[in-house]
């Protein structure tokens, strides 16, 4: 409590980790142990330090790893003279080590919780917890929804930077420790369905290329749609099922990934990926693929997951899409239109208008939103980005979409196609587009634009076959098809080689309070009980549920 | 003057009310009698209690019903146990009771001032009237124009909550008394129309159901539309009548829900319900109504409006759009598609295609702007309201206005169609949809869009006549019509049984200055003439300016 | 530096320029003579008066105009008695006199700064240099920065005034003198090429109403058709050689208005205007105008300064376009339907549908930015203004491009068309709307989009001869001919009459720098400078590079 005026001595902080063994087995190979810590917190103020040493040695039963009472004395001798570590586990005054760095636990699915909670009890029903009790219970409470609270999307803003808010920024702290390698499905983000995308285009693209009438003077083989097409299929069937193991061992690390403002989108990649590789699949394959319910399985969560964003945006909480608004917002409604394709493919050519309209509506609040660059939007790049490629796929699949129900390529195929074109080229002309920035996985999804716009290329091709529309088709396809090889070659390479694809995964290991607002609130609030209550010797479970009330109090503040 | 570090007994403050029995006969049987009162106000600053009381004891003529004496001394005293009651009136320091809760007679039609004004200088003629004349008559200037001056878009926001803005808040006073019932007149609001709107779509619903060839499977009666049509003749005929009386008699309060940013666009309401009545007027009835000179009559205070209200949002003032935008916006907009809709029935296929365009720009960026919710949008719902069912509206209506002019549900109605069912989708989803909110007469404007919906579903299972559609179509009708019925049977209970229909319509009466802000203002601007004049006795003239002055610099903070 | 507590007497500030003549030949009769000064800057804090005048008189070789010692006294006696004019320059503590007023060769082309520097290197080398070295060099390359920087958007906003942004504030200061009449090239403005549309659309206009069937109840002469197309070309070819005299004398002068929110616009004008020439050339020169070739030509500069503009719009800086959006932001959209309807009378359908859709893409996003009037939009206007009138010509534009590209007025015609329509009905029947507004040649830029109106009404009078719509083309095209003449005239009597055609551009000479907060930081900055450095003696290099850290933070603080 550095900055109350009352002397720190008149505290103590004393963490207390009983630790089991690591009692959950590894799935998967590359899943390093960890370890689920019970957590236990005391706060005494105004107490005697002989007390507090005594009561510090009744309770440490087990401590496993780097929990004992020397870190925690060093974390309050560290507080002393690095105020900003002293804060850095907002659990302020005397709630420091409430959690201990490198406790994946707290991300797993809330099925472990349970057997924390039991630990918790024992540990609580032991002899001389008078005073750590009530502390030691509201504690453990407030972390344990420190991680299951849904974090409020101003949080992600405040705490994250970079266009694709995958970097924390300096003046926060998380969760996690930065240092240490985190288990592989904690580091296995959902942006790893871009693969997909990428692939799964690719797929479409060297199928249309090799059926077009009008790309038929390069004589492409079926064969390489199958092969690519075969790819995509094992990268997502792959993607798939190690992201199902996270969901069952790492639920809550899920989310948080859920209530990220840039990468809710990308839940809506699984569905758009597996519709794609439907709209690609091979001639023999197509019986299976293209059939009505396979549209009805895709689209439902595309639906689902719909009715939540949209409605998010429009009626209610602080998802506003004045504030959440960013380029990959596009992979929300580009769904619609590759639904809608998928439709037209399948013959119900009445959904395929339906999402067509759905998607027309939200990308027009989409695009208008994204060009406007309101101030209050707050996750938009300040540079050019490859995420700006995002802006290239939902005309795209618009212009497709539209040509596949309406059955020609006709004046709003031609309006959605060109405006595609105009804003491919608006980017293209920027040159430096690709360079200066670090490879991450979710480059992938900026690879589908690309070749969606070459598609619709095709299509145009089809409609105006001139030599400029051919020769447009031609120089598109082969540009995203070097896009996709160069990423292919890099994440191999990065997957392998270098086994630096999977770093860890900082942006869901944000605390869900601001530690430096939350850290004056915090010693207002202590102060304030300090005053009131220096001579009731109470419990200080007040504090602590002042200290929740001001993280909620910061949450209204998130809202205007 | 609370505020002020100099003691509340330097000053002292009389209302004198010499009030004239009600001189007006209440056309009305609900109309209760309500009193012209005049008023004068004086103000004292330093003088003597003994020259007060002598004062008081000779302006107080006929103090008719809660003026007196014992109120003012009571409520001089009030204001010191009770701060916030203190400077309840706006008056400030001294200038209290200029206005007395319970003066109906300020949102009388302009004439009715005149009488006051009569009064007013006969009173000032009064013998001993030297320290209280310019106070009075400025005072008397100032509550006039602070009901009469158009009231600022942004001071509506800060004095009222809740999705249709009709809660005050509670840091506001209002000008009128909260615990007396208020005449019925000043009780009526525009609102009201809703009723008319919901009974009109709900006939053309019915003849649309006995009609169309799409539901000919039900055999509707033809009879029920009649019914239906003739109820909301009835309705039509007597809010008409009820709010043309309070057009006469409190004009000032029309002018006030004018100038409120929800109320304005049931302005709107009259026009198309009557347009809705033509609509839907069954066959015997409509050469009369479907007369291109109907649709001329009924489109242009729809026409003229729009010139306004469009004009306020893009050129000048401070009712931006960004600012004004909430769902019943959308009323401002749905008025031109049904508009065209009746274009379309009369014959005038051009100027049904001139209302659409004009429907569709303001359309795409009233739909922008509130899926954007931009954060200087002050009236948006926090929850989700039943107001939300506005945005079914307009696309339904477009939808359907498209058809009829272009004769076929095309593309363009399909995709307005689906846009209307998916938004429909996405406000049904939320179950607790019109739980937990207390019925107002404004709910029945939230019943027009989905019966629009239901309509346009119809239109659309005429074009794709398969199963779902006439499933679809049948069932969003009988959503449509019980919804209706229950608001009827709400509606008459709260009518006729509970009697509580007609809530006093708080939002009309607030004050012009923000009560806190001003008050701040005003105890400066108090203390400062204060010092400035404490010696020299001046008349509290430019007190008062100040404060006047103080509410325009507040009116333009309120611009950004 | 009057902030600092410490007194002036300290500070001792000379100004000195040497000045060479006039070794430049005026090419244009009405360009007058202008000097190019070198600019030095001494610095001396702490120092002697007896020591600065040494320096001053030994530095002091030829001063040419009012640089003098006597203006650098008066200047250092006006800083005390008049602050505002103390900081006017942008060079606070010392380095006040950077840049004479008056001093035009500033906006000169780059290539006159070369002499500027070799005559300071002469200047440096000079004796007895020791203190004001440092200072000079660094004081004339910020001088120099100050003018050819490229000026951040938010300046202009904080800076200027107006709907077109063209009056400098009152607590502003500019680079040049206010009351000396500038080069007549300075005072040429961009938004001359108004002249140019509002006669090309005249041509047209005339055009059109000789050749549509619509109208031939008129018999009006091809020969004024003739006559007005030659005006416009000669005034288009005075007006661009005037403009290429600017570019080449002046061009810090073009960049700054290529920097301006508003004048940036009207850098489509050139090529709008040209289009508008060669759509609007009589029968015997189409040939030669609509030509492929001349489209590409005409095209060209629009594109690559929409790929710029658009740019800036959506990816990056500080030109986001809820800030830089205003009604002349039109003028930067019309081009792609000008463009349009000119690729579809060069038979290239395809191009002109392409630049179709991409003006409708940024169509929307202006429209709607437009009329939400978003509170970060500091160049809106707050009364209505000739410049709203913008607001018809996209649609209008867009309803002609279509029908040419298409080959019929349809439905997306007449949308468009009839949008501009209730715009026009919506400015119209604000009556004061000539009223009120200093003319300026921007006047003419308003003009156009009343006639392309005309010229859509009668296309659309061509595909509904009714009365109603034959009376509507006559009397549009009567009242923008007529506003045409009238702004002729007066431009005419502006020009050769009363002179005052081309006032001082003030626009373009603001300074980088806001001075109040400037002047704040400058003072702050000074402040802890002078605390450091007082015992230092150091020179004042630190302190001016201090100041131009403040104005990157005071950039930084524009960017939210």
């Amino acid at each position: 409590m550095p900055s109350t005026p009352c002397s720190p001595a008149n505290h103590r902080c004393v963490d207390i980790h009983p630790a089991r063994g690591s009692e959950d087995n590894d799935d998967l190979g590359s899943l390093r142990g960890w370890q689920s810590t019970d957590r236990a917190t005391m706060l005494q103020q105004g107490g005697g330090v002989q007390a507090t040493e005594r009561r510090q040695k009744h309770h440490s039963r087990s401590f496993s790893r780097q929990i004992s009472l020397e870190s925690a004395r060093m974390s309050r001798e560290g507080r002393r003279s690095l105020p900003r570590s002293g804060k850095s586990l907002g659990g302020g005054a005397g709630v420091d080590g409430g959690l201990r760095k490198g406790d994946f636990s707290m991300f797993r699915t809330k099925s472990g919780l349970g057997v924390v909670a039991t630990a918790r009890k024992e540990n609580e029903s032991g002899p001389n917890n008078h005073a750590g009790e009530g502390g030691a219970l509201h504690g453990a409470r407030a972390e344990e929804s420190r991680v299951s609270d849904s974090v409020p999307a101003g949080r992600y803003f405040a705490a994250l930077r970079g266009p694709e808010l995958d970097q924390v920024r300096d003046s926060e702290d998380i969760l996690l420790p930065k240092d240490e390698v985190w288990p592989f499905l904690l580091r296995f983000p959902i942006g790893c369905f871009g693969i997909c995308l990428g692939l799964g285009t690719q797929a479409i693209l060297w199928g249309a290329l090799a059926s077009s009438s009008a790309m038929a003077f390069l004589h492409v083989s079926p064969a390489i749609n199958l092969a690519i097409w075969l790819l995509a299929l094992a990268a997502f069937v792959s993607v798939s099922v190690t992201y199902a193991f996270k969901c069952v061992f790492y639920f809550e690390a899920i989310r948080r990934e859920y209530f990220h403002p840039v990468r809710v989108n990308f839940f809506f990649a699984p569905s758009i990926a597996c519709m794609f590789l439907a709209i690609g699949a091979p001639p023999r394959m197509r019986p299976f693929f293209l059939h009505p319910a396979m549209w009805c399985v895709l689209i439902a969560p595309v639906i689902l997951l719909e009715l939540k964003i949209y409605g998010q945006w429009l009626s209610g909480g602080k998802r506003r899409l004045c504030k959440v608004a960013n380029p990959s917002s596009h992979l929300s409604v580009v769904g619609n239109f590759v639904g809608a394709i998928l439709a037209a493919r399948v013959g119900w050519q009445e959904a395929g208008k339906f999402l067509w309209a759905v998607g027309l509506a939200h990308y027009l609040c989409v695009f208008v939103t994204l060009y406007q660059r309101l101030t209050t939007s707050e996750a938009l790049p300040k540079e050019l980005h490859p995420v700006y490629s995002m802006f290239i796929a939902t005309p795209s699949a618009a212009s497709i979409a539209w040509a596949a129900i309406y059955g020609e390529f006709d004046a709003v195929s031609r309006t959605f196609y060109f405006i595609a074109l105009f804003l491919y080229c608006s980017l293209f002309v920027r040159i430096n587009f690709f360079r200066g920035f670090k490879f991450s996985v979710a480059w992938w999804s900026y690879t589908f634009p690309m070749t969606t716009a070459s598609l619709a290329t095709i299509k145009y091709a089809e409609a105006v076959p001139t030599f400029f529309s051919k020769a447009l088709a031609l120089s598109l396809s082969l540009m995203s098809s070097t896009i996709v090889s160069l990423l292919l070659v890099s994440t191999l390479l990065h997957a392998f080689v270098w086994k630096s694809l999977f770093p860890n995964d900082l942006a869901i290991a944000i605390t869900i309070t601001k530690d430096r607002n939350g850290a004056t609130k915090r010693s207002k609030a202590a102060k304030k009980s300090y005053d009131i209550k220096r001579w009731a010797m109470q419990s200080p479970l007040a504090l602590v549920s002042s200290i929740r009330r001001g993280g909620s109090e910061q949450e209204e503040l998130e809202t205007n």
